[in-house]
């Protein structure tokens, strides 16, 4: 499916016009089987995909930019892209463009939405913010198996008590450097909106996690440091501690990739969105990532 | 997996006695990788598995009888299983057994429960209910795909109150034999407690039904039946004149074994099990069934 359709477009490339229209596209899929979702030379990736998709269906290629940039191995329930393509290709196919594209993926992703969107809708700079789903079980017997594809099993038993008080000193404004991998330029201050744990039934651990934005590996490192403390390895101030520091801490361990899904991105009223682009874009690239952030 | 342990006991042996205990095994699998429940040679069976896996943990055969003996590809999140086996095993492993199964068991099987059951505990005709849940999506994107494992993709829009309306007049004590596949000397008389069908969000539509007990391939031949009202190709009353059959009928559709799902057994209280399966017994085995149901 990796067909030459992975452009060099710089990402943050401003909207096409002249006869031109923005689609937003919905997507969701399971990341087992991709290097996650950026294109990279001879690897299985879900952008990769679904342009080499998009392309075959449109008759075009196609570039789409996306909400978040997901690591290999994780999933999405709820990822936002967009993509320019002629207002004339989208009259003469757009009413058809979501069975026919379900008919080109493959089963492991899928593009739930299609819609004419603003021309100023950004799927990446235009977010207000994205919330992740990261699901554990610490059962000992282990995963339910028709969810082991998006749940980890974890062999300790988890104080979520003790997570839920870690957490909280998190929440806010904050430096997560010590929780990110890191990338020359690009700062990591980022709003920690929704950082929640809940034991369901079944042995299952579920946590929420919402930002305006995520550096990368940011959720793994922020569920991983809360893992700690919910085995009891790591004191309940230890991973606010962390946020004092200026580089990323050596201690901070990446949860698995496995249990995280990208399951919603929300955005502003279409009068806000020029607005929520531009202000976003100066506080994010004021020097170029060397690979941009979502 | 497949070791030697699929003894050719008969499935309703008495209970052992003599120093034996019953133990009550919960299971969930997921049924993509196997040939069903049921042992059968050269075959990766669910009981094959666990019965392998019972053997390497206990030292010894260990023989299951099931509640509900599920087909290739069918799944299960509730299923109950009893087994016979020494106390003294019991005492000695009985505290890790289940952290010790979830070691040798592959990941789409998981026992997630085994405790001490009456001696007249049995699995299979103590069981006073069976519950299963079917999944499918009408959507034209298709399947979420963390979720396609057991969720059925269905490419027409399905009229769920068409359903709902058909569905009514099934429920109840009847023979079900336009629906079950034929097996020598066998009753297909059962009572169908619950048949609900639901739309929720993002296209899915699951079905819920549960009765005292299913023969070979009945709700994979009632959803069949239903899904045909649902598209508009049958009339609401077409299901319900099936109940008129007195043998099955070649226009029953059986719907994919991968959407459905085995979610809960229900037994009485300890006093009553040997009452109920006396009764069921009675009811169901007069003549040797080749294969026994459930």
């Amino acid at each position: 499916m990796q067909a030459a359709t992975g452009m060099d477009e710089p990402a943050d490339s401003e909207p096409e016009t002249g006869g031109f229209v923005r689609l937003r596209l919905d997507l969701s899929y399971d990341g087992t089987g991709f290097a996650g979702w950026a294109v990279q030379p001879g690897q299985r990736t879900v952008q990769g995909t679904v342009e080499a998709a998009l392309a075959v269906v449109l008759r075009r290629p196609v570039h789409l930019t996306v909400a978040g940039r997901t690591d290999a191995g994780v999933h999405a329930s709820g990822q936002v892209a967009h993509a320019d393509v002629p207002m004339t290709v989208w009259v003469a196919d757009g009413p058809n463009l979501l069975r026919r594209l379900a008919g080109v993926l493959p089963p492991d992703v899928r593009v739930h939405g299609i819609a004419l969107a603003p021309p100023d809708f950004d799927a990446r700079f235009a977010a207000l913010s994205r919330r992740y789903v990261y699901r554990l079980s610490d059962a000992p017997w282990g995963v339910p198996p028709l969810r082991r594809l998006d749940t980890v099993g974890w062999s300790r038993s988890l104080d979520v008590e003790a997570i839920r008080q870690a957490a909280a000193g998190l929440i806010g404004l904050h430096d997560f450097t010590a929780f990110c991998k890191h990338r020359p330029y690009a700062t990591a201050t980022r709003t920690l909106q929704v950082l929640d744990w809940e034991r369901l039934p079944g042995g299952l651990v579920v946590a929420t996690v919402q930002a305006d934005a995520f550096c990368h590996n940011m959720v793994r490192g922020l569920v991983g440091c809360l893992l700690g403390v919910g085995e009891g390895r790591r004191p309940v101030e230890w991973p606010v501690s962390l946020l004092a520091a200026t580089e990323r801490s050596g201690a901070v361990p990446v949860a698995p990739a496995h249990g995280l899904t990208l399951v919603d991105v929300t955005y502003p009223d279409d009068l806000d969105l020029s607005a929520r682009t531009a202000q976003t874009r100066a506080r994010r690239t004021d020097l170029p990532a060397l690979r941009p952030e979502s």
